[in-house]
């Protein structure tokens, strides 16, 4: 038995679990993975490189899966063509998170996609809803990588309560199968979960930082712009980024104003860690759910163990 | 049919309940409220103030109801006679917060009364359960007034994975029977509530001030140590203070350090709108769960109501 919930209806997915679109962690192979499952998966296509697209969508659509794109919307509104190469892939939907997405919903819905808008205020889920979003995702603060300040326990009930017919999907600090049930009483259609894919077998992401997250629990995930700052991508208020402490974060915490003073060489620095794969100066992006992920396992044996889970606590009680 | 859990065996109540000790405003009156309406009041000992205290804790014992004492552990102490005066009047538990608790233990527990330790990380959960907490209030940032970073959806379940055999109580963001019950699928054996019983006939707090809570979003409800510095009592990190959005807060959030260098006119005129119970500057202390209140209710009503929407939405499947 599967939980059925508008959300699994609207998405023709078996269990209503999708897959956070991680810049590039969440490439073709991943969110194949996720929807083979019975999940649905978002390929993570971030700031918008039209190279990494170019390769990795005909490799999404030659799995035969149904699957969603992701972007950062103010980055992709400064290169809208690059939604038009998306479209002609048939994905089942766009999603958007991190700006005013108005602009891009027509487009999105004229090609036959749905419409996913990511949301981190009960003002942001308003705008969402007036540019016509078919389905929100109300992001926690417990994240990993960037969003802003509200927690997910009551970020989520106060965008169902506003979204009315309008599936809500939790996202945040959700890993297992207790999470997603608890989610589903404060009235989710459905989680969206990362830190959980990003420590899979099919995740991209270096073996070292895979390791990292498997060691880490919630205090040790920390909201900060350090690490914006060093790779000199600070956003807009109110978001920041949610990543793993290191030896960097220890060190820069607290001190933003003197490392924008000193950016010169720590940029230098900072880029050349990640090309190394230092994970004591370079991010590991993971949010607070990282406390609960404690082996690399396939990504179908999370879906199955988060839903059979979830079904087992919640029995026959949930259609949301 | 009640929920039966640790929690209620353990106190000896009928509803796993609890009155958040907000500093003054969970006065005895508030407190015996809550406890004969079949949940836990816990008096609001705060920073400690012997002559509230003196007159407090009589009407307390004189109602007959079981009850706690609440304390700002640091704040206690520096002046543990309090806790004597406290114990003479046989509490059911004592309730400390922020700071390590170990001195304060074998007291409590050779008065007889049990000890319950608010903490806001798993460190401090670790913390607490050495000194020999009975039951540990898991708080997340959502909640108002003092606390710390930890969003509740995993700072719950991690401090549940690590407290074996305790009963934990989730608090911060919590203000309905949705909010429990989900909270109960996170392993929580009840919940403690501040914000929702501030807006209570039987709350001291000001009319005008129960008025903004009830109109408040989860937008609305901001971390900061603006009002901090403005009452001269800033708080060690991690902690900050979570207050609802006025004029002041708005014209001071993010310039701290200015607030800081015009500390002597401000800090006047901070004390004068506090006792003119001008809430465009003076705070009003709230947490996101504010989103959930809309009317001032008598406090037996919203335990009542609480525990059967949460015994709703949970059937027959509690027994965390």
């Amino acid at each position: 038995m599967a939980l059925a919930t508008a959300l699994t209806k609207l998405l023709k997915i078996e269990h209503p679990i999708l897959l956070a679109p991680m810049d590039v962690v969440a490439d073709a192979r991943l969110t194949a993975a996720v929807s083979g499952a019975g999940g649905f998966g978002i390929l993570g296509g971030g700031y918008g490189n039209g190279e990494w697209l170019a390769r990795e969508l005909p490799l999404l659509a030659a799995s035969g899966q149904r699957f969603g794109v992701g972007f950062i919307t103010w980055s992709l509104q400064k290169q809208e063509p690059l939604l038009d190469l998306v479209l002609e892939h048939r994905p089942a939907a766009v999603m958007l998170s991190f700006g005013d997405p108005a602009s891009l919903v027509p487009r999105i819905h004229r090609a036959g996609a749905l419409v996913i808008c990511q949301v981190q205020t009960l003002a942001m889920a308003k705008e969402a809803l007036a540019a016509g979003a078919d389905i929100l995702v109300a992001q926690g603060m417990e994240a990993g990588g960037h969003g802003a300040a509200r927690g997910l326990f009551t970020l989520l009930p106060e965008v169902v309560d506003a979204a009315g017919k309008t599936p809500v999907v939790a996202a945040g600090g959700i890993a297992d199968g207790r999470a997603m049930a608890a989610a589903m009483m404060l009235g989710a259609s459905g989680v969206l979960m990362g830190t959980r894919f990003y420590a899979t077998d099919e995740s991209p992401a270096a073996a070292a930082a895979k390791e990292r997250v498997c060691r880490a629990g919630g205090d040790d995930s920390v909201r900060s712009i350090v690490f914006d700052i060093s790779r000199r991508n600070v956003w807009p208020a109110p978001f920041t980024g949610r990543c793993l402490r290191n030896a960097y974060l220890q060190r820069w915490l607290g001190r933003e104003v003197e490392l924008m003073q000193n950016i010169g060489a720590e940029a230098d620095r900072y880029a050349r860690a990640r090309s190394d794969g230092d994970f004591d100066v370079a991010a590991v992006i993971a949010g607070e759910a990282a406390a609960f992920v404690k082996e690399v396992l396939p990504a179908a044996t999370i879906v199955q163990r988060v839903a059979a889970d979830a079904e087992a606590l919640l029995g026959k009680r949930v259609a949301a």
